[in-house]
């Protein structure tokens, strides 16, 4: 009898392989007294310095194959492994206490990670596995255990695992691996966004595959629906082996169209854009022939570093990025830092409700010399290709008003000095605050486009931080109270002769695209990866029959009620 | 010359005395070894019981004076005295150390006001205001120092303070004390709340009144405008004495409308309304004329206490409000607890947004035992006036459906046992959340009536914590989003032939007030004492010109725009 997991489809497609569980090495340790302080102090450096190198090759390895984006993660260990106030403080407990380094390591770490996870902050937990992930490392080769190195599988495997760290992903050989299932985790956990990224299918959040699957057991992981079959029947593997065809089949279709427009059965054209986090990431962008990119968010710019980048460090960043689109569109959203994304060396006060609070355009208009900064680059990089701009969180005219003057008084003065700018970039804003919807009418008419934002528009609409489990049922991209608030945005934009787009989630979620057609949507700004699936769903539609449906889903109650309509229209 | 200081106005009026400054004993303390261990612990005894004696005096006038909500407070205190923690803790640090009580004492007190304060929680951080509030009285006590007594002030005076604490205004005199400045605070701050109780002129907010006025000096309180003036030349006193009269003038007008209906000058009636926290208010909502409750709170009865309130407790404070308001609509809104309004008992977890978070309809809806308690509490009430019921938060309509439901199964429940309810009970929603406010024509349908949360309606349309500095310049009831957002909520009601209200503070501004009624709103409420200076403005307003200038607010871009046009229009 198979054994059948549900869980949550992180990355989309079906592998069939082994099982391989990823167990970690046993790394408990004892306090010992020791004699030879020095002795302990040399097994320390060696295992840091072995870690650093390990480190800066998986980083390597990670950019090349991954991106900027992703080597970050790698940055940010080697921050850590340098870090004095926990370094020295295990070199001192060692001293101090004649203690093994083992032990002192263990405790220092501990310390700090309890520390992190004590905070009601995703950012200082995020710190908090870094430090775990990092210490392990370093503990595993002064204990001189060998942690188990998936690069070196050699065999076709589904990895099976509690989590993935950052570590462990970055390492995968996708010659061998060819999927993985996790207990724990969700759609935008680390690991799911790095499997994407690799194309790998993968299942998330299964709550059980660690106690379920054995060693070297059969495993079926179906990334498209979030199911994990064990020890499969022979109906069950003949089933899942069409179902693996014609996905396969189905990429062909989708690799077909990859230098085509995005054109409806009807005739009507769309803009299929990519969102991207570094200028890495643009190959992807290429090889999955999205038409530009619809949302470049500088904050990896700024982040896992000490200090503001300059001026020139973002200006080769930006020119890179509309140099490689080689006259697409680029669409380049200015700082959106506050919220649950913070930097540590600008000092932002904590908040009660950091979702409601000193963040993006906001912060950006009062530490008016870091906001300049981007400006200039971004001014400069704009001689260079189609580049557009947009402001993130505005909720009020006058803040528009602000950061275009702000960016108009550089310009000029980039002028005076002879550096060229391109005078007809547009400068746009993200609509993803309930009043900037409501008034889009009147925006419209000082804007040069919107960018539809739904992960927020969604949170503040309905009143519910999208991170919170207990309040996850409000986060509703089908309520017809969003949908109104689409409309409003994209009418008023045609009005006034502009153009909307979106950015969010929603614009590459099947059930969302038709209607989000159906309303006159522009431009759709998506990952990378589904922008093929995207043209082909919306060359099997009409503009006039999603603009029936999305009329008649705008009088409907509920979610629900909408997501039944789509289904039965379109599925 | 004289000296001038602007703060915020928190109780309106005009107050004109010498300054009374409000000096707190010396109570630093020093660590001394004690050998009468028994004499120290007898010594904290009668301090203990001193002070609770105390507070009980100052609860009870509280009760009679200002109401249960107010009594709360020193209910709150009298808990902190007998909690075993804190005093047991004292006593331990006495016998184990050989210490002085009063040092026990302020060490003790000190650790739990930091460990409260440090958290990041606006009930938490109130604690911690209990505590430090009640910590000096009983070390004033032990140390034998006189607790400067403001009930014992026997001439007209000002007073003016760093801040006031909730025993300092408890005990103000009415009869001496004309008025008071701070240091800090805001309109909403606890003393300004019960200065505007009280109706004694309040200026808090001004950052150096205790740096600026001498004890005697003459002191000025313009609690209308937020203005303090200091040594006032003769001409300013004249023109403060014109001022002042003019005030109580205006407010001898104001009286002549207790009994009546609120018209405007072409002959249009709305409702003028008041909220509530508890049945004691209901004496200054009568005094104040208004045609119903608009707004009855029911968190009070919840507050304060170790367990939840039984069926029986709620029923009797519920009867008692409809009862006393003869007839007269009383809107009851279910449990808002969570979100900044924490209760203890209830252990909600800690979230990273509680403004966006499990609270209200939320918490209800899950907690369905404690929310079928308060609503047979409420129908069974209903048979004893002109009660109607709404739920706060509900952001979609699958929310109000489950919430009409749970009400219906306990109405059959009561009918069963033979149980009278009001059949006709009108069952509304509070419109907070915009999602609601979008979709209003489809609830409209389904609810009995709406009433508008202002407070909560702009904090999520603007995506600004209205708690947070850094951003209370979001906060704006005047932006064109919000008035297109109210008047879609009245125009859906009428559509349907149900009605709507308002309950946040917006609806008893001056500014505010020609809008809404240029767009339809049916009932206001807002504090007792504001309700007769609206009738007075609503009486010298048409209906007519109101709703030509709403309806050319709607077309402005910004808050300041909207609030020029009211101004130039109408005052």
């Amino acid at each position: 009898m198979s054994k059948k997991l549900k869980g949550i489809g992180a990355s989309a497609g079906i592998a069939i392989g082994k099982g391989f569980r990823l167990e970690n090495p046993d790394l408990t340790v004892e306090r010992k007294s020791v004699e030879n302080i020095e002795a302990e102090l040399d097994l320390f450096n060696n295992a840091l310095e072995t870690s650093k190198g390990e480190l800066e090759v998986i980083k390597e390895k990670t950019r090349k194959e991954l991106g900027e984006e992703h080597a970050e993660i790698f940055a940010a260990h080697l921050l850590v492994l340098s870090d004095p106030e926990l370094v020295d403080t295990i070199r001192q407990k060692v001293k101090e206490e004649s203690v093994n380094v083992a032990y002192a390591l263990k405790e220092v770490a501990d310390q700090f990670i309890s520390m992190f996870e004590s905070m009601d902050n995703e950012y200082m937990k995020e710190r908090a596995a870094d430090i775990r992930d990092v210490s392990q490392r370093v503990l595993a080769h002064i204990l001189g255990k060998q942690i188990v190195s998936l690069a070196e599988i050699d065999e076709e495997v589904i990895i099976i695992g509690e989590d993935l760290t950052p570590s462990d992903t970055a390492q995968l050989n996708k010659n061998f691996v060819q999927g993985f299932v996790t207990d724990i985790g969700g759609r935008t956990s680390h690991s799911a966004i790095m499997a994407r990224s690799m194309e790998i299918p993968a299942v998330v959040g299964t709550k059980t595959v660690t106690e379920t699957v054995e060693q070297n057991e059969l495993v079926i992981v179906d990334g498209i629906d979030g199911n994990v079959i064990i020890n499969p029947t022979d109906a069950e593997l003949d089933s899942y082996k069409k179902k693996q065809a014609d996905y396969e089949e189905q990429k062909k279709v989708w690799a077909k169209l990859v230098n085509e427009k995005t054109v409806t059965k009807d005739g009507h054209h769309v803009e299929l854009a990519a969102n991207i986090g570094t200028p890495n990431d643009i190959e992807g962008v290429l090889n999955n022939g999205a038409e530009g990119v619809g949302l470049y968010r500088t904050e990896f710019i700024y982040m896992g570093r000490n200090d503001l980048p300059t001026e020139e460090e973002q200006f080769t960043a930006y020119k890179k990025v509309v140099e490689a689109m080689e006259g697409k569109p680029v669409v380049i959203r200015t700082l959106d830092i506050g919220g649950d994304k913070e930097l540590p060396y600008l000092d932002l006060p904590k908040e009660l409700n950091p979702f409601l609070g000193f963040r993006a355009i906001r912060l950006c208009l009062e530490k008016d010399d870091m906001f300049r900064t981007q400006l200039r680059a971004l001014l400069r990089a704009s001689a260079y290709g189609n580049l557009k701009i947009m402001f993130p969180m505005i909720a009020t005219i006058d803040e528009f008003r602000q950061g275009k003057q702000i960016l108009e008084e550089e310009r000029a003065s980039l002028e005076k000095q002879g550096v060229e700018t391109n005078k007809d970039m547009e400068i746009g804003i993200m609509v993803e605050i309930p009043s900037t919807a409501v008034l889009a009418d009147q925006f419209a008419k000082e804007v040069d486009f919107f960018s539809i934002g739904t992960n927020d528009l969604i949170q503040y609409t309905m009143a519910a931080d999208r991170m919170n489990e207990k309040v996850s049922y409000l986060y509703q991209p089908y309520n017809p109270a969003i949908l109104r608030l689409v409309k409003m945005v994209i009418d008023a934009s045609h009005r006034e002769g502009k153009w909307t787009g979106m950015c969010g989630e929603m614009a590459g979620d099947e059930v969302a695209i038709p209607l989000l057609l159906g309303l006159g949507l522009d431009e759709f700004s998506m990952s990378a990866t589904s922008v093929l699936p995207a043209r082909t769903q919306l060359a099997n539609l009409t503009r006039v029959e999603a603009e029936k449906i999305a009329l008649k889903a705008l009088t409907m109650n509920t979610s629900e009620e909408v997501q039944e309509l789509v289904k039965q229209s379109f599925f």
